[in-house]
């Protein structure tokens, strides 16, 4: 749906609100850098109203997603130095459509195993965060 | 990478040969089923040697690959009728990129936590893996 009324109606899910602080705005999504500093940890939010799978998407949109999902991964990646990214569409908590971005690292506090409920999130020192978030807008050159 | 020396370059990891049996040939992807009946499960897997992550295919690839992951869902979503589609590419384990399309019902093994590394496999009676494997190939319009 590319529709002006689709794209009012959309709002971010409170529980990916809470975990999150805003990274900015991409054509299709609102990325988002998750609250936990055991992982750099990006989330991508599609402003479609009522999507919770990618085949709830249309082509152009699924198109213009993947198009967003590798330039976080290749900012990411770039502003981590990771050993390994984790894509994954989920949803079984909160149904809203949004993908993860996760840069790895060989000795972070899951590998190898997938973040979720392993370990509980770790608060961000401000400083820290601000630097990833300026360094992450700078590579997707945000304004 | 489009080439055919690329192509014939490829092979499957053996750790994704020993877990799944084949469904079929996509245009860029082998199609996998995960032999694990704890939750109807493919494998995505594109024949592309040296990949490991999303980003190391090109933005041809990429967008069959979506494509691909767009069909599979919805033939895998019309054999199940499930309650919910994870989409990830994870790829700690088997670097070798691939990514997973599984079928998750609210009563499954490990709802609503993702699957991997909560129950140890369980086979599949072998009707029953024939008839997956033939519904989804039916679905797939694979002749």
């Amino acid at each position: 749906m590319t529709s002006d009324a689709s794209a009012q109606a959309w709002s971010l899910h409170p529980v990916l609100r809470a975990d999150t602080v805003p990274l900015g705005d991409l054509l299709l999504s609102q990325a988002l850098i998750a609250t936990d500093a055991n992982y750099p940890w990006l989330i991508l939010v599609p402003r479609r109203s009522g999507v919770t799978e990618l085949i709830d998407l249309d082509a152009a949109d699924r198109a213009q997603l993947m198009d967003e999902i590798a330039a976080v991964s290749t900012a990411l990646r770039k502003v981590t130095a990771c050993d390994k990214l984790n894509v994954a569409a989920l949803g079984n908590m909160v149904a809203q459509l949004h993908v993860h971005v996760i840069a790895r690292r060989k000795n972070d506090a899951a590998w190898p195993k997938p973040v979720w409920g392993v370990e509980p999130a770790r608060a961000y020192a401000p400083d820290a965060l601000d630097r990833f978030h300026a360094a992450l807008r700078r590579e997707l050159a945000m304004a």
